[in-house]
């Protein structure tokens, strides 16, 4: 008997504002099954493409943009979860800096947005399972691999990297601990600028030593301060 | 146009034997392309079936054999990987004791067999590349969540757990810290019996802590004692 499988790709793009937290790049649907919902950028894979290649191509075609740190996360193949047939999805997921990207809607999308991973609206086929395992995904990656660089100012305050951190994983952390273990790490440079923000003393600026945090991401570490 | 691209799956199962150290099992192919070479076990999804579904039922029909415990590695999608046709493997991997399987090839497979993970044959497809993938995973996994449980004896002596890790890692421990460090998770009892073998000192047993065990499985751990 013939196969009659579909393979498609979609994409967990995650966005980091200091403001308003995580969030997650969603487009709703122009066509049939879930018209009108929102979903995950994503879409068929084309023949004698990549599965990289088609992840990119459907961001780029659905919601205008480029990312370039992408992932694979997991396959999801339960034969029920397109009502059309049996269709596999290959997830992929990242993090990036939503006020890099200028957002444009085209082909099977309506219309593209950042929304809160807090304030999910209903989604298309299985794609809350998909995002909750992106996040599952995110939170246990940062134990074990330095995040930031591409996330935060070049120079900032040490609590704004606290701050990432405690919305990433979504719960307070032991402030005193973090400081250590990261300066431990040897991924931070003191400058001798302040800045001053609000109330408060002026706070000590940091950057990342591009080098050693690079080699940590690439080596890993254990991070245990957290749990 | 439409989508010509074949669904498969392939599963890595690593046996562990205290003699003989880390195996794969492999088929040798009854069939062109690669015909009369080893690869590893799989083949196509069948239309409305599962992946899981999928890939126990190929080490059933190709080997055998029945896996309780495989879960997703990684979703191989180059175009080029099948000369036939572009065609995707999601690929699975597990660890088992070889000694409590019985062998048996089948339908599309000529032979089946254990293989030293040290000593290959030429393999089939880009199965080279998913064993070499499975086998950093592997390696990775060991250093966040227990392992032993279901390859060691029910009773042990600690020795028989340290030759565990240091062939899974595929090189030597610091033992004295290996010791504490897993004293210190609590998943092992220490038992009243001894047990003597060949020459030395008649060594205490230890069984582990089954609850403890588990609850570590699943929440994880940070053991960055070998690095």
């Amino acid at each position: 008997m013939k196969q009659e499988i579909k393979v498609s790709v979609d994409a967990v793009v995650f966005g980091y504002d200091q403001e308003s937290g995580v969030s997650v790049l969603l487009i709703k649907r122009r066509n049939e099954p879930f018209q009108k919902m929102w979903a995950l950028p994503g879409g068929l894979v084309l023949n004698g493409e990549s599965l990289d290649e088609a992840v990119n191509r459907e961001l780029r075609e659905e919601a205008g943009i480029d990312v370039n740190y992408l992932e694979q996360l997991y396959t999801f193949g339960s034969p029920e979860r397109d009502p059309r047939n049996h269709a596999i999805s290959i997830s992929y997921f990242g993090l990036v800096r939503p006020q890099d990207f200028q957002l444009a809607a085209h082909t099977d999308a309506e219309d593209v947005a950042w929304f809160n991973i807090k304030k999910l609206p209903k989604l298309a086929f299985d794609h809350k399972k998909i995002i909750d395992a992106a996040i599952k995904r995110l939170r246990g990656k940062i134990t074990y691999e330095p995040v930031g660089f591409e996330l935060l100012d070049k120079e900032f305050p040490f609590s704004d990297l606290e701050k990432l951190y405690q919305t990433l994983l979504d719960h307070e952390i032991d402030r005193r601990n973090f400081k250590k273990k990261i300066i431990g790490l040897g991924i931070l440079e003191e400058l001798d600028e302040t800045i001053q923000r609000k109330s408060g003393r002026p706070a000590r600026l940091f950057k990342f030593n591009k080098k050693k945090y690079f080699e940590l991401k690439e080596k890993g570490y254990n991070f245990d301060i957290f749990f």
